[in-house]
């Protein structure tokens, strides 16, 4: 069960209303880089927890921590729209130079919120919780945590350096920090489970004896014939769990040419593509 | 620019065709742990990529690599369902204890396809490419695909553990094979680019002297009082990136209730919110 | 069946064509609030409507008047077209001042329809049925009915204020009147149903002796403690339906903390996930 | 800012898990009729909302309590596939007479999540945050939120008649409760800003001397000549916010036959199309 | 504007309900062949319609009588679910050897309309408008009418021929005559417009000397080396248009490895991008 | 399986970069006309096609020869947005005259992807895989394959004539053109599969006798009583297929009025709709 005090996290304040860039903000709400996505993700994979408590009770515990931040983005939104245009009369007479606020706008902040945030990204697309990952391997999880905070700290890195009003870099400034720790405690929490050698294969259950380990650490390269492969740390060396070094292969089929059954008949083929003795 | 040797990378074949099984291995190729995700994520990733190029390439030649991923499971799905029923009345005689096939099939096999596969997941759901992460971040994008590896090798397993194919058993095991080293890949892309400590935070081109320092390294606890938080690994002890210790904080507000002005006449809301003196 | 005779329901004309207004109107064609919607939402009402034949055919009709709707904002997204730039030379020539009207279009106007209008919503986005309620319950789709019906008319509105054009403006006038009309006539079916109190709580045919009549008409206060709760007349007074007084709650668990089984073996999980004894 | 306490708001126990009811249940997580949706819908009008603040505490109580509600079904899936099959072998063993388990699960359950929860519905489609309506007016929010509050009791009571687990019903019995609550509570807002007569026509705040008003209280009957129209209180008597009498009327076109220009050069039409003195 | 006089435009009857069917029919009313689809494409065809007036008035005719076939199939999957089972035990019931028909239901034909159609595909994923083809060219329009009639009359076929009520055998035999007669009918329309060599290459309105002719007649074959290449009409002979003979050619890059920028500073990139003289 | 050799199959070159062409560009990337559509589109009819193989080879073929478009493409996205704004500042410094770049711009080139492609369309709407047509009937699937390169090179041409940049004209100059070969193809597979007119109707394996033969060939005119029919070549002459003679019949109700049954009890509905007696 939840509970608030209706204050925010952190000071949001704006002290030059921009409704452009309350459209940037919008992916830091409702992108795939942003925090309706970490929020749910967070509550999803607490919610499903298997094993021990201490990582469900750590997920719930921020997940409850991502919903302040929805809360100060959606402020920071409708802030920065305080004096948006309401028309083309207004737009216009507030431009002298004629460059249109309205055209850089996401229109539905006025005609469907009136001057508030929506659960879209920066275009306007809706948020789709496909992007809410909880696998039930905690490993996984976590892989996936440091993903979505380290592409929301690059997102809010990007708004800091888009904006100059004082208010909101400051805002930002705070967020970039809770992704920072956020990054480390996901990564911790690997650490917590042995670290990441003794994590890897992901999943670490199932017995690598089953998998066909001749190709388990083998980098390999599709290029034609006579062009260099992209080598690396990954073509050489110890691999990172330790089991093996990796080597390089030059790509080539094992397999065959698929061959399918011709249509079935009232399977709405073509009689064409049923035709006995035809290539 | 791209060829082909008409050839599957590993072989194919299905001994028991299962059109429910069908089914289950559309969350490979268009769920969002699936192969045309990977595929077009290594891809965009590829083409967008600035910097050192051996990071491009190597991208191109896995991204290469899964397309024939995709081609296999295409396959494997399109095998499943050799002999699925196309009518009531087939599906009733083919089960004479009345547990339905039709019931546990993804309808569009037969109605939108023709006994073949989609670019779909396990429920039907058409693939989104909202799922193709490409941040511009070499280090994000490499813990995206280390995300992606390590959700598909779970899913793969799962797969595998849910047949009861010879055929299919293989084919994923050696899918399963390639995700080991995919997972290894990206992280070994990392160490080339000087380890995770010097990665992180990600982006690592921001100075962290901008982020408000006091909170980039300390574990927010929004249990309400009286409650113990959840301690661990990330809540004590040095950070990952070695730069400073964790530390425990019972959350707070620093901010403020939010404030909004009235909305403007004209803007569409009701009388009752512009009136003056209102609480 | 459906008839056609290619009039207009009212006049539609645009004195100065405006390509920016015209992407706003999209939001009135395939917006939630737009006219996609609540033609398709009529209409499967209707065709699924069970019980007394009046409001099936009550809904057949508005239904089919809704389409008309679409035909004239389709009209006029067209109209506010005609002269829209159709490349970047023409763009400029076109703006001595430099406000580029093609950043504020819809480039699908350009790029996809050659000037005309799409299904989609101000922002580009496509209509999604999922917004189609139809319920099979008659008073929760009138309450849904009316909710679009005032969310459209908000809508209607804001445009109508958006613009400056005389055609724009007449146009805009109809279909606000008409909204009108159709937030009276859902609620006049319920008052037909025997009024609201006597349709609530919907569905009313559920015996409320089955439901935890404790807390049904509670108000349960989520803030922390401290704080005084948000008062008003849903904490006290009789209740709307006339049924109980309403009265006010702290919020306070009457659950446990959910506890789930371990993972299963072959469930894909992490193995430390799984080990005993551990919290 | 948010805390939680770890506990349920109220006890969910399932005495015989039913990985089919799993499916069902997530429909009110994340259907169009479900938790996230209402959950997300009162925190965006909350962040939004202008005028008295009493409305914006209201809401923000409300969707904290909605927030646990997510949690409850969570768990309440979760506990429903405790003993799911993972494979074909399993399912086969477990049901004696071929009645597939599999057949009826959302696959994901056991492919993407081991056995927890997903923020979809229960055919399997991610919730999709266009159903977030919070459109800055506040009776128009009002209003959808009976509405999501309708269709939400509609979806328990089936749920509810659907199952045979004691407690799964006692579950469901206290979420039809808070549904019966949430009813009221969201008219009891109206009631509190004068009543429904009073904010009628939606917005109330639009001068109708505007709207075209000979058409604002007017059933327009649009079936073809011949036919009875579908009459009822909407088409006659006093209209509901008593400033006028309903009338009916046959539809007719007030329009003429809309009139595009041609196709301009270079606009991509074919040829065709753009020849003089065609008609 | 439009009427309707309420009745069918073909007979609907169903002697065997069968609540698995009514899944299958879902496709024809919602899925990318189905109804929803046509309907709203001949509808913004023909209201973005430029040119000849013929053509805009036979897509709205057409357009037209499309709405009473989501009619028609709305009404097939209402009586299909007529005796749909509402819950686990009356399922269990139904059916002495255990084969579950909720198994194989969709679920929101109880759960959320109350045994009704609903506006999506037979996986429950709902109608989205992007499929909506009206290009503002009168060829390709037509060219996407007649795939949506094929790929229509392909499941309607296969609909035909998986079930076995004589009722609904007889309505889908209607919609497959109305599908043979619109393949006709938008190809008559390329007929009507010089026929299908003068309209290639669409849009016919482009000057072809613009276009790099050197690759508008030639098959170019992407086999890597030492494989036959695909030939056939395709690859030899006259082309469709009369202008020139096809010619076949092997894949080869006309164009360079490509090269982008480094990332700028303040652009959220590692730094290790970004290292000057770095390969 | 597939290899690459890094190289563009044409040259991308990009004189002024543009960041709102980019914006444009997107829409031959990910929009329903784009080239991640016809890629996927003709990998999935090749991978899941029945009957000769040379058709599977000459998808399979040409698939491979789309998957390098997309790679142009993105390479032209990524140049035209090489010297794009960053920021607020750097925006309104760089365009003395105030048309902001910004504003026009797709956002998340700067947020999500530091200046690089997207696999979305020009409106920021991520590619859905409903798009890939592929249905199991070749000819069907020739048909959605024609309009995918009619539709393709309507959009191309749009593009062209939007830019001023000779790289970006030479470039699509390339694409038109293999386009118009791309059309001719899957015609002349049409062709090759014994022509049109043995093609139809689609599909010709259905004996047509079991349709409803009286509709076939007649043109249903829905136009309201004293309107003319839209005449033309598809209301009369022979049939294109040659089996008939077109006719034309005003459209009227073959069938009744549709009747359901009244609302179960326990099924969710009003008490009111359950009345007997009641009309």
């Amino acid at each position: 069960m939840y509970y608030t005090d209706k204050k925010l996290q952190f000071p949001v304040r704006v002290e030059k209303p921009n409704p452009v860039f309350a459209r940037a903000l919008q992916q830091a709400i409702g992108g795939v880089e942003g925090e309706i996505r970490v929020c749910l993700q967070y509550f999803f994979q607490a919610w499903g927890a298997r094993g021990p408590a201490k990582y469900r009770d750590m997920l719930l515990s921020t997940a409850t921590e991502e919903l302040g931040h929805i809360e100060m983005l959606a402020t920071a939104v409708a802030l920065n729209l305080e004096n948006a245009p309401l028309s083309v009369q207004e737009d216009v007479s507030n431009d002298a130079i004629g460059g249109s606020v309205l055209n850089g706008m996401n229109m539905r902040h006025i005609l469907s919120t009136g001057l508030a945030a929506l659960p879209e990204n920066c275009n306007g697309v809706p948020f789709n919780a496909s992007h809410v990952y909880a696998s039930g391997n905690m490993a996984a999880d976590m892989m996936a945590n440091v993903t979505a905070e380290s592409s929301g700290r690059v997102l809010a890195v990007r708004l800091y350096n888009m904006t100059d009003d004082p208010g909101m870099k400051e805002m930002l400034s705070f967020l970039i920090a809770r992704d920072t720790m956020h990054q480390q405690q996901w990564l911790a929490a690997i650490e917590d489970m042995g670290g990441l050698s003794a994590s890897l294969p992901i999943p670490n259950s199932f017995p690598q004896e089953k998998e066909y380990q001749d190709m388990s650490y083998t980098f390999i390269n599709t290029f034609v014939e006579g062009l260099a492969p992209a080598e690396g740390r990954w073509s050489e060396g110890k691999s990172l769990d330790g089991k093996a070094d990796f080597r390089l292969m030059p790509g080539q089929p094992m397999g065959q040419e698929p061959k399918l059954s011709p249509p079935r008949p009232d399977s709405g083929a073509q009689s064409e593509q049923m035709k006995k003795g035809v290539l």
